[in-house]
């Protein structure tokens, strides 16, 4: 089996996750597989690490070219164990997903699955995440299926550009195609719902709506409106290159 | 005080961190000043909203022209907490720090302060990060305090670009002045401390060290050992721009 790449998966819906399941399931043919998820859900964890606090790790099944472990982590404190403690080495591969609700557009910074993926590039891991965009635990995964074998045939295959991960979403339903394109502007408007308060303190619940300000036909939130699954090359820089020197020469005579 | 600016402070330190202390002092001459931080420490808490979980806000101080709030939640809830609830309404500027520790290079992924600042951006806010580059959280911050001072009136009389925030990254004792880079190609080695065994978990502590791999004299890892402080206009966009065209053209027959 030495000769088979190894591929390590990760999520952030956690190890016993639908989703997850299905991609072990897909990757099982193309190598030797490894996950490290979170014991419980972690969305919304985006790339965040612990520090200062324990991180127990546990095996949860081990045979020959498969095994689970579950963390008491962040995706991104998976990846990083994994590489460190799990594999003793950095894996071929990082396949993150099959994330239950939206990467697309700003979403992607919230996000744990993207965190972990974004943390695989940055170690020079050839790094991908997939979404279905639909936040129902149990919606169906059936139409992405094909996609996301062909996808990942393909990365593993081609490669990808040096430093550069793939951010994949599936719109729910029969999909008219893959579109590559760019991560779509937009943003979130905030809604919390106010609760009770509780000494000198008011308890609220986070909630919100997403805005797209983006009318490109190439920006990823308008690509799966028109049914196609969206494919954008993301980069872990957040530099804006092309306002360098204007807010160089705001400021160079501080 | 109607046309004073708005000033939103937040940190990922803690409303009671020096840093933060600090910052308030220094901004009180611009404007009007309202402060939501987290009750605890949130370092490494990335871009983390807090989900499914209640979020208890309290008025820790609060006369003409000064407000203080902590939120038990990250710097993003922070953020989304001050726009919805407390401000009722956009701020005209949004600074974050003086943080404990580096936010130069791909720390400025992990960390909650940039995560306030990005997502101060998202929204459309004029958003700048201040970092002084030494994790002691009892650190002289004095030598940095002139340039907060000058950074900041500068923000606020000029702007920023559209869509643009600031990372600012103080080396420590004296600076040289100011540079505007970029953000430094660089990654983490991982290097967990094994702790004990639990039963069938085993007890993991995360460590790791930096590695800068990039050679730029604009690299902002770059800048600040040279002495000066560096500041790097960011975006919320990860995509991979120049590398649209090639993914394209390997995945869009699927």
């Amino acid at each position: 089996m030495a000769d088979k790449p190894l591929i390590f998966i990760t999520n952030d819906d956690g190890y016993n996750a639908r989703g997850i399941k299905l991609l072990e399931d897909i990757l099982k043919p193309f190598g030797n597989i490894v996950v490290v998820a979170p014991n419980v859900e972690m969305s919304g964890k985006s790339h965040a690490i612990t520090g200062g606090k324990p991180l127990r790790l546990e095996c949860i099944e081990k045979r020959e070219g498969f095994e689970v472990y579950s963390l008491e982590g962040t995706p991104v404190d998976c990846v990083k164990m994994a590489f460190d403690k799990v594999l003793n080495r950095k894996p071929d591969y990082l396949f993150a997903g099959i994330n239950h609700g939206s990467n697309l557009s700003i979403n992607t910074i919230y996000s744990g699955t993207m965190g972990a993926v974004m943390e695989g590039c940055s170690e020079g891991v050839t790094s991908v995440g997939f979404s279905l965009c639909d936040n129902d635990k149990q919606a169906s995964l059936d139409d992405c299926k094909d996609l996301v074998e062909k996808i990942s045939a393909r990365v593993i295959s081609k490669g990808l550009p040096k430093e550069v991960c793939l951010n994949v979403n599936f719109p729910t339903g029969k999909m008219k195609g893959v579109k590559v394109g760019h991560q779509a502007k937009g943003y979130w408007s905030e809604d919390f719902t106010t609760g009770e308060v509780e000494g000198c303190k008011t308890i609220f619940w986070l909630g919100g709506e997403y805005h797209c300000t983006d009318d490109s036909p190439n920006a990823d939130w308008n690509i799966a409106q028109e049914g196609y699954a969206s494919i954008v090359p993301m980069q872990v820089d957040f530099t804006a290159w092309k306002h360098i020197e204007e807010v160089s020469s705001n400021f160079i005579d501080l």
